[in-house]
């Protein structure tokens, strides 16, 4: 995905496709440095069904394919056009930056019991959102775009990619099962700080946060009855409505975003279609 | 060292020092990621005396500042003249995915027995030389050096950094204890695979060969009768001469590298006594 949004925001402006190529290649690179390095952290044994790297060829190969590809995802960044090439560079490195910051937080709100909602949307901005904000308007930037214009998309793809996280913890336990490819409630089960988590702890009245905590440790074999119990409590405290209230705030501000980008309505379309799509999944 | 010989190159074509100086910030904080990782994936506890990263905060804390550290290096780096900025950041990128290189064929060799010389010669000459080599053409390049002169520095970084890794492998061995800084023999104790080692074990008769891997799995309590014992095999097969021999070659090579420089002598003087230094040095 921010590979083909750099190069549709490059299209936008209609910029060529070749000056934005290697730019969408650098951006996948750095993405996937990004969860050779994450999988290490998080001990996950797993990526994409297989093995990840760093059980499969060991911790130092990953941390090293790691950092090799970060710097192959400057050198594939460096291949564009003079006229923009600092432009593009600081976006980058910025993003680069900032979702490390992102993964940082990420890890450290694992160990603390009183993340708050504001703590945890800044983390999936940083670890998520600035991603696909920085492919956009690096693809803007090389597409021709002016500064403002720039700014705008950008804004538009850090608002649509936080909407889009939050939506991810809505169907995670409220999507179809049958469409949702993962299992329904994978969060609930690991406990995961999700927005409905701890929009339902500051709405838990002592008993009903009493029960959140008890339902955390609960082990394997009780897990339906744990998706079931807390569940039931976001039914209760209506999480749902209340998320869903914050992911279509930031939707319409990238609607909004999306608006101020000085370009007829009908070079537009493929970005309406994109975020409407994002907001329409079931998976 | 590394900043001081970028601004020395950059010096040498008459370049201003404003221009180079966040370029040479970037050399050293890119060289002490590098020190982040490798205390990694090298198990070492300590790094200048004090607990290294990894022990202090932890194994994903000294990845991820590691990580920071590189896309910072390219910040810094980027602070240069529009006119080598493309130039500047390819040399950074190539040296960065070198070091890389190296370090993994530092891993790799510590697990063999059939380590050549002409391997060791590139392990050392990615691990360690190429990063002193970019540094001088990176700064030369800022200095406004012709492409040729950009080429005849780098090459004389290379050789030059070649030769002093040798001589590092000598002075283990051959250092003055009270000048040295460093237990002699550390090397012969930590059983690492120096020019020295691999010297001797091509030169080794059967017996002298047996000798040395018995060497190599004595315990502390007769650490030195092994540095004792080493030593002595080292004198016999005379491979302080030979490894000298070399040493020298890649020094000459430097030294002809700074010759064919398009620059007046006097200009050049300063590169001449570093070379010198570090070749007289004894610690």
């Amino acid at each position: 995905m921010r590979p083909a949004i750099l190069l549709m925001a490059n299209d936008l402006f209609e910029g060529e496709l070749e000056n934005a190529i290697n730019p969408a290649l650098a951006v996948e690179v750095f993405h996937n440095f990004t969860l050779l390095h994450d999988d290490i952290m998080d001990h996950a044994p797993m990526r994409r069904g297989k093995p990840a790297v760093h059980e499969k060829w060991g911790v130092s190969e990953a941390i090293l394919s790691g950092d090799v590809m970060m710097v192959q995802a400057v050198q594939l960044m460096t291949i564009c056009p003079d006229r923009v090439l600092r432009n593009v560079l600081d976006v980058f490195s910025e993003t680069a930056v900032e979702v490390c910051e992102g993964q940082q937080m990420d890890m450290d709100y694992e160990l603390r019991d009183d993340v708050s909602i504001e703590e945890y949307l800044t983390m999936i901005e940083l670890k998520t959102s600035v991603l696909l904000a920085g492919a956009m308007k690096i693809g803007a930037l090389i597409g021709g775009a002016s500064d403002e214009d720039a700014g705008q998309i950008y804004e538009f793809g850090r608002n649509l990619g936080v909407s889009f996280q939050i939506m991810d913890d809505i169907l995670d336990v409220y999507g179809d099962q049958a469409k949702f490819g993962k299992q329904v409630g994978g969060d609930i089960i690991e406990n995961k700080k999700t927005y409905l988590l701890l929009k339902a702890m500051e709405l838990a009245d002592p008993e009903t946060k009493s029960s959140l905590e008890a339902a955390a440790v609960y082990t394997e074999e009780r897990f339906d009855e744990k998706v079931k119990l807390v569940t039931d409590i976001y039914n209760r405290l209506e999480v749902k409505a209340k998320t869903e209230m914050v992911m279509n705030q930031f939707y319409d501000k990238a609607i909004q975003n999306l608006d101020a980008i000085s370009l007829p309505e009908e070079r537009k379309a493929p970005l309406y279609e994109l975020a409407k799509g994002l907001l329409q999944r079931e998976s």
